[in-house]
């Protein structure tokens, strides 16, 4: 998200009860998305970069799929990305990451 | 490194002793840094935001340094990954990423 | 669980057949429970927020129904350990803990 | 820091630079420690908990020092959070954390 | 897997679409699993030691399975293995890594 | 350690402040490394492996120093285990292990 609709469904339930913590969800999506000279897209790459190498299978799902329909990223991109994965933390990360890009 | 010389000290010193284990290193930079649609220095970009995100100091200053002198990555650059590390994996990892920037 | 019934499946398994194991595990909850100044339930909170960082599900929601059930933690307390969670490890690992925390 | 001078050095030295980052980290620092029902000082034990977890020295003993200076805590309650680390991520992080609070 | 078939299905789905990562796959499977000293079962069970401690699930499982049908590995080999988990990791990851080994 | 000295600083600081806390941090000792059917060095080899994966300098050195020493584990079966670490959790975390055995 950037100017939109969060992906994340907890953020999203902030809104009406914590609304300090949403306002600040917005601001760190708006400022750190805002690359001075990298576009939003290879930013949101990098996003998914870091996120499969954590292994957390939701927020790698998400990270793809609003990359993908958010700006229109390939899955040939994102397989690069995973290539990153794959040499920066190892086969288990990268496997579960293609298993998630293959069934989008 | 790709087609070079590894930046790290301990893959380097594998070549005489334990050849096999050399060949696999060169064979994962040579493969996963040869992206089909993303070029190398967006990926070596990504690379440097997962080593960010697991704040391991020497890794993150080799990564850094290896793009910017083999590819002409800009602290610019490097800066808008390090926006994406603190978004994803918080105020510390950030903090060391961006005083490591700013030491090279 | 501190003088009472283990909420990790794992561990209660092991009574029957590792039972040196589930006596150490009970010696680690007992020991490292048992805050010389802090109370037993910042202690469960503390544990909510190391648990959150790391993003584990199942573990996050034992850590938040224990300390609810056990030690009458709000869902205002436990927000407000989420928060820290969001400094120190960004924003997926804060989504994922306030999806479980409202799906409790 | 919360309404201080970030401990962290990478933050401060954004603030000429980056200053849309700068803000943004004043934001993250003063929403997320504005706990509604814990204090600051727990929030702060909890932020040295997650920090002691993934290991991260010098993150570790800022937090500690500046929770230490800025708030009083005793070296006490911080060995209680460093118990919560023992039995959460291990004995590896929990030497480590407790070698830097006694070198403090 | 080592000369065999690939537990993992994101690697095995890119024998196709992706032959060169395939191919690098199987170099890292077949070089890495090739100790020089340590027979291959003692290798598999440090590998199930480090998945464990990264508490992710399905490669935990994996790598259990994989090490009992193609190598014999009895669960009281694998439950020693955890033993080293419990101490090195903590309970969360211990205990996620018991219950996964006594449901297969 | 088993019966004998910790290598961990911190852990041996604790003696006489923490009591409770020491002899915790033996039963965890003795209870995790007394493997039911491997024995004592697999199960350290298998704690180097983990240590190396988590990139913690200190801890890994540590664990590589006591079982060689202790148990006379030799360099190549260090280099054996992080073969493992290099396929599981990728090539800076591999690269940090290997300079560290190559300095001991």
């Amino acid at each position: 998200m950037k100017g939109g609709v969060f992906y994340g469904k907890g953020i999203r339930e902030l809104k009406d009860e914590e609304p300090d913590l949403y306002t600040l969800a917005e601001s760190l999506s708006n400022v750190c998305y805002d690359g001075q000279v990298l576009d939003y897209k290879t930013q949101k790459l990098i996003a998914i970069g870091i996120e499969a190498s954590k292994s957390d299978a939701r927020a790698i799902k998400q990270q793809m799929i609003s990359t993908m329909q958010e700006l229109g990223a390939t899955k040939e991109e994102i397989m690069d990305v995973l290539r990153v994965v794959l040499i920066t933390s190892g086969m288990p990360a990268f496997n579960k990451a293609v298993k998630i890009l293959n069934s989008i």
